[in-house]
């Protein structure tokens, strides 16, 4: 499968080709996270630098270019990649281990006692994260790096034997990368130990710590785990390794789990645009609703692990929920997440900043160039570069299209020959050709995902209108047969509410097109603050002049509201409010989420407060 | 002054020394506060424990005792009190240092370099706590402590000398203390000292931090920092201690900068229940109208600090604001930290708990008898024995009245002779009646606050009704002359919007009754969930039984919402959430959130929404 790089998601992996990945390699160097590896064999000075799981972000990068490497065949990364695989070799030590701040040379704050803090200490963490783009790369045809992480998963499958009970980290990712790495390697040790971790989980054994033990997952074994809960990211890369079990041993009581888990995650803790967790505190998921804008944490990272859980549910469970939810964190969450120019990065992804915002270190009011806590900018990178994986799935008889975007889908051998090509401006508008570029078996059929938010559709096939019916999980089949299959989902602007118990936003509305969500910013609205605005619901709502990134803004119909401030102003009696009457109608500007903060920094917001049947704001 | 014990805030006072504070004293010594103390010099063994800012506990609860011993010449405590300033004497080092987690035996986690880390080592916000309790003990003639106190502060007074630069302690708290000190004791040096402190802050002295700057107030010089920032209870304490500097220096330009600090903090960033601080992430004020009821951090310290500063600002210049603000926190978010026993405590004080909150460690569901960091529970002890000391002030030729509730309120002799008896259950209702027992002199006026709240009030004059009128400062004044005044407050059931900038509330109301804030609870409402609760703006608002702390519930017109839940219901069209039509009219049950949490835990609210003029909730 293959992205085209004309298309909306082929663009975006070129940007992240010649911009995301190259100025992560940079930023590497400059944060002194490559010299944390190179000190601990005397090739670099000074103290470790940045969080003590900084080799994590090197590991996420290495796969990020191997995912591209295997997209393109690209060389540009091969001096970085052989010099830092080398340098990866070099630091390991002979049982296998391999991680800078424990191998480290004794500086501040540098704890030395191998997997004595597995609540904190992320060594499994970090390892999975080898492993993964370990996998990445060996797929690409680049084997260096899968001796290595192998050597280190050896170490832990030797661990666990020995002393009878598997290491299991306080941040979740080695089970998801030692399931894929017996996949790769067909290794079944490796599964079984990503199956003892999971099974070890949940029953206290990280210890007492003053977050509590849901933060780290621990206060519930996994089947008895059926809410999304604690640190959101440490949540959902779990989830992605129960799931993978789940897909290699089949108990379904691990499946039943991570249905609560997804539905609790997706039905009462998602933000409109995918994003989730709502807590800075403890980087967390909160109560069921508790979804506020403006202190949206909403971690870039958490939405990158949905997209990759929600990926694992739908193998297992072809239902367009599923690729609907990754669709909406990739439009919305993750790519607001990047720059126009691809070398930026927010961290946490809020949907609502006020005038005199005061910012917080990984809560800034515009993107940023890297983190001290730099784990979401090669997340980007390994995501994007890894996308056309998602966009088609086969099973024996089915070729399925999940995401949309214009791509080459190889026909698998089983089900037939060549190649069927989208040709697609999606997210842009909804129009989506399927030509069949060779042959499909007969009997083999074609689904495509009826998004959820698609109200009225039509499917043309050969030119025929199709009176194929959406099926209950949310996909149109068509049989072989055809030559080209048009899918028409029509983009209305829509306004949207949340859940009453979703307080924050109460008397507001959302606008989207599709799977794209709006904003307003202020540069868009001069002279009116934002805070200001309110929305007509009755009013027109129309395109105007595409953003940047390509994707149309929105114009709709809105009014001034004119809050009094000072003394009394806070509280007042109800029925003596009338201090915010309505002043002007103005024509209110929407830019597509993904696209805010790329202009002057401002207030922004998603949720905007409608204008009530009464004449006061 | 002294409060009277049958009246509502007497009897808070005597709940406080007869359950408040023998609880602390046995909770010092479980927690190991104590010995924290004793191992220094030897009479304990095992590791500190609690955080290296315990030592302030102790000093918190000696000053309760102090306040509570000149409040009624007590006894009970003398046992305690000797012993405990017998341990702080044979804990102080010769040249005046006392810290036991400074001066500690080395164990886990003690630093042991003295005035090394100012930015979070807590040394001066100790001391100025040992200062604070040594005052008050020493104004009810128990002199032991002060000299201990004197000797800290002393060698604090020597360090900034000899090193032409005063020690900043990451938390203010010393300076508001050092002023006090000087104030009891005519040293200079201390208000000197104090006002270094003051001066040298802001400047970034206190060294970078992933918090930044603004967590301590370190970002701008006072003069320059006009919005309430940072670290609530920091912001608040540093305020008082201007403000405190002000009083006794007389530069205006603090004054300005503490106007435009009250005005942010009371008109943008103040929860209806009087709390402050909405960010738990740092426990922090968050932006201008970032107020959310569910995450409220509310901690209770911050009210109480913010009582402490109003009442300077309210010395420095009498306006109604400030006792209006002191009221309304006193009455609803320090009063609802507390449990009707007297022995359980709120941290946090959230304005919203929903069903299956998860909580945080200084965010339980219910108060719990004492905390890790128990900066709160002996800070009410100490607050509430000190209450008396706010309801009334005197000027050259005015004896103004702030606080309600009933009293003796003696006559300064310059005034005249004898005292006022106030007699009123307020907040119960607003009849306040004040006699004059004893004489004025002639030319002497008595000032009574209206409050903010009061629309309608009367004033009679020995039973003739008085057309004076409430001056610009919220105080109505009468000449000497009078045997009897009677201010009538009425106190119909309110309903309370605010600013739309509160975004977090929007729609919503709560409702109120004087100065007494009320919400729903749980308990009240057994077949219905209290989320799906909504109010109607048009029914009655009646007076119901009385809650177990003697103030009025109250019983409003509502309606049940059904809002649907399962796949889709998070995110809907306009017009296409119906989904959550209104049922059965109800009638709701309200109580003061003073009480709340004292039944079953379960949800509550304060804000809740109310009925739209359409059909749907």
């Amino acid at each position: 499968m293959r992205l085209d790089p004309e298309g909306y998601l082929g663009r975006w992996q070129d940007l992240n080709a010649t911009a995301t990945i190259p100025h992560s390699m940079r930023m590497l160097e400059e944060s002194g996270t490559l010299d944390n590896l190179r000190r601990v064999v005397g090739r670099a000075d000074g103290d470790f630098t940045g969080y003590h799981f900084a080799d994590s972000d090197v590991h996420k990068l290495l796969e990020a270019i191997g995912w591209e490497i295997a997209r393109t065949g690209t060389r540009d990364f091969d001096e970085f990649l052989a010099a830092t695989v080398a340098l990866l070799e070099e630091v390991q030590d002979d049982d296998g281990y391999l991680d800078s701040h424990f191998q480290g040379t004794g500086g501040p704050g540098e704890p030395r006692e191998r997997f004595a803090d597995l609540r904190w200490g992320h060594e499994l963490y970090c390892a999975g994260h080898m492993i993964q783009a370990a996998v990445a790369l060996s797929r690409a045809g680049r084997g260096d790096l899968l001796v290595i992480a192998r050597r280190t998963a050896d170490l832990l499958v030797r661990r666990a034997a020995e002393r009878g009970v598997p290491d299991v980290d306080g941040h979740p990712e080695a089970e998801t990368a030692l399931v894929e790495l017996y996949r790769h390697t067909g290794e079944q040790a490796y599964l079984d130990l990503a199956e003892q971790m999971i099974e070890a989980r949940g029953r206290g054994g990280l210890g007492p710590d003053r977050l509590g033990p849901h933060y780290f997952q621990d206060h519930a074994p996994v089947r008895d785990s059926t809410e999304a809960t604690g640190h959101a990211v440490r949540q959902l890369y779990l989830d992605a390794g129960v799931t993978d079990l789940y897909t290699e041993r089949g108990d379904r009581t691990l499946l039943e789990a991570m249905v609560g888990q997804w539905e609790t995650a997706h039905h009462e803790k998602m933000y409109v645009t995918g994003a989730m967790g709502s807590r800075h505190f403890d980087e967390s998921f909160g109560d069921a609703y508790e979804l506020p804008p403006d202190r949206a944490y909403a971690e870039t990272c958490a939405s990158i692990a949905d997209v990759q859980w929600s990926w694992r549910m739908l193998l297992v469970d072809r239902d367009a929920r599923y690729a609907d939810a990754m669709e909406r964190a990739l439009h919305n969450s993750i790519r607001s997440s990047l720059s126009q120019d691809g070398t930026a990065f927010f961290y946490s992804n809020p949907l609502h900043l006020r005038a005199g915002h005061r910012e917080e270190e990984n809560a800034p009011s515009r993107r940023t160039p890297w983190y001290r806590c730099a784990c979401c900018p090669p997340n980007i990178a390994r995501l994007v570069a890894s996308l056309a994986e998602y966009v088609a799935t086969s099973s024996a008889d089915t070729l399925s299209v999940h995401l949309y975007g214009a791509a080459r889908i190889d026909v698998p051998a089983h089900l037939g020959t060549g190649h069927l090509v989208v040709r697609t401006a999606y997210p842009q508008d909804g129009d989506v050709h399927v030509v069949l570029d060779g042959e499909l078996r007969p009997g083999t059929h074609l689904a495509l995902r009826v998004p959820a938010w698609a109200r009225d559709w039509t499917l043309t096939v050969d030119g025929t209108p199709s009176d194929a019916v959406r099926g209950p999980d949310g996909y149109v089949t068509v049989d072989a047969g055809f030559g080209e299959v048009r899918l028409v989902l029509p983009m209305p602007v829509d306004l949207v509410v949340a859940h009453p118990r979703v307080d924050a936003v109460r008397g507001c509305v959302a606008i989207t097109r599709g799977p794209v969500v709006y904003c307003l910013e202020q540069a868009d609205h001069e002279d009116v603050p934002v805070e200001d605005l309110r929305l007509r619901l009755d009013g027109p709502l129309d395109l105007g002049e595409p953003a940047p990134g390509g994707l149309p803004t929105v114009r709709a119909a809105g009014a001034i509201a004119a809050p009094a401030d000072g003394p009394g102003a806070l509280y007042t009696l109800v029925g003596q409010d009338a201090a915010t009457p309505l002043l002007d109608d103005v024509t209110v500007t929407a830019v597509p989420y993904a696209d805010w903060g790329n202009r002057e920094t401002g207030p922004m917001r998603v949720w905007v407060p409608v204008v009530h049947p009464g004449s006061t704001a």
